[in-house]
């Protein structure tokens, strides 16, 4: 049972993540907008049958032990910088994926490095990458059991461990330690694979499995 | 039922790769030292009770209608100006994943593109990557039953499914189109997330399905 904020917690990943994490610690959706954080916590309050509250990402990052930076992009500068103090010492995980389309195909859209150190770099705490290949839609789909791996990086084993019990909470993801986050790059790269792959072989929300 | 050269197939994936086609297309193993190729054969023959033969890598690529690649790392440039002309107009398939350790993890030893994108370039036909996570240990111990996915990019949907026939020839293993050949360098970042998820996690040989 940890306090978890989901910052930028109003897409499909974020009600998603709240949805199924919400049974098992206290979920916070932060959002700059407060009336969006708490709509999207209504949404998945009623998903998950457990109470989600819904703040503003500052509210909720001050509030959390935890924060999953459920933002669709690269997060601002603003964003990072509001964030920083509120986060120091606590553990962020970053699901985030940047990507580009190019003549239809999804590319990563930075030339090196990853998300998850760009953010652990600007937040000068521990950052561990997770999440990226949990299809949002099958996480909001709550009756549909989940049956996937999901890979993390983080640079210590402990910072893993804290990771892989957030990831464990939910029903049906195994958490797989992938290395220091150095490596995300390359984990950050199967999102765009699964959804040339899932586009071309017409598979709906594909995910990863590791046999 | 094709004839399919397995270039520089002396090592286990090769042998394998062999061992499990042979049932289907004639296979003949290529290598420089044909002594060492005819011993290659004989074990992957052994191992399949198909018939495999081994020739140099030069009388391989002049025998066959399709090409694998199944060096251990990038060609050398002596190798693939010998084999161009003898592939041209023919198909060839790259499970090549040019690989460097740091710190005891494995990561790309590329700082851009990938083994495919190269190989294309040098030989002037089309290309294929495929295989790069199908574990040589698995595909050699003829018993076991195989349940992958197979990730292949290829500039074009034709030459992807001439690349299909050949993986689904493998029972086991399902073939999923990934995209043009600049797609690679994620679809070969797979491998070293792999081999250190393997390493990580105790997981002995791993592989992916897409689900």
């Amino acid at each position: 049972m940890s306090r978890i904020a989901i910052v930028g917690g109003t897409g499909d990943l974020g009600m998603g993540l709240a949805a199924r994490l919400a049974s098992k610690h206290q979920v916070v959706i932060g959002s700059r907008d407060p009336a969006r954080a708490q709509g999207a916590a209504a949404k998945a309050a009623a998903l998950s049958g457990a109470a989600v509250e819904g703040k503003t990402n500052d509210e909720a990052a001050d509030l959390c032990e935890i924060a999953i930076l459920a933002v669709p992009d690269l997060p601002s500068e603003e964003l990072l910088l509001s964030l920083k103090p509120r986060l120091t010492g606590k553990l962020v995980i970053s699901p985030i994926v940047a990507m580009t389309v190019r003549e239809g195909f999804f590319l990563p859209a930075l030339e090196s490095g990853s998300a998850a150190e760009k953010v652990a770099s600007a937040l000068a705490t521990r950052v561990a990458g997770a999440f990226h290949t949990v299809p949002a839609a099958r996480l909001l789909t709550i009756q549909e059991k989940l049956d996937y791996d999901v890979l993390v990086t983080a640079e210590t084993r402990e910072a893993y461990s804290e990771s892989a019990a957030v990831v464990s909470s939910i029903a049906g993801l195994r958490p797989l330690y992938a290395g220091p986050l150095r490596n995300s790059r390359m984990v950050e790269g199967i999102t765009p694979t699964l959804l040339n792959v899932g586009k071309l072989n017409r598979m709906r929300s594909p995910s990863v499995r590791i046999v």
